[in-house]
């Protein structure tokens, strides 16, 4: 296996939602974090916020053990549950690779 | 106290860095994260990410763990240094509150 498949995967999605479907959109979305962080021992992290200043706008940094990983994500009940279910809220989505250059938390 | 000065504050931050400074701001920046949280226990989280197609793009997701924590953080001597340090390396910086939707980790 190549080393880009080991290596860790760390994105930011920046996404903007419909006004008038955002609480439905939040709720999928905590359905979907709490499965996949439960089950998926390849999803290390997934930590969602909305701007103050316009909550449809959301962001979510994800941190995936690795492309392998990411990959069987795509493919889960869950996963695709909350893709299906939002597709018709989500008016823009941008995924940024990002490379981490320092990660430490103490909330878990 | 109020309820103000007890809920945690979660904030990202946007930053544009002197290309030519980039490995100096990183190091600075490391040093920093490292040490507030290490020692400060009302500092929770600092992630801080490079965007791949723009490495001079950075974003740090912070939590702090209340308002008094993050005014106290910004009196701490290692961040001070920081600040006083990078004061000259950094192009641009937007801070942006948000609100945490859901935050899970297992990383640490």
């Amino acid at each position: 296996m190549s080393e880009a498949r080991t290596a860790p995967i760390v994105r930011m999605a920046e996404l903007e939602i419909e006004a008038d479907q955002l609480e439905a959109y939040r709720l999928l979305l905590a359905e979907e974090i709490e499965a996949s962080v439960a089950m998926e021992p390849g999803v290390l992290m997934l930590n969602a916020v909305a701007l103050q200043e316009d909550p449809a706008q959301i962001r979510i940094l994800e941190v995936y053990a690795s492309q392998r990983d990411y990959e069987a994500h795509l493919q889960t009940p869950h996963f695709l549950k909350y893709k299906s279910l939002t597709s018709g809220m989500v008016k823009a989505l941008r995924l940024i690779d990002v490379d981490p250059l320092l990660m430490r938390s103490k909330m878990d």
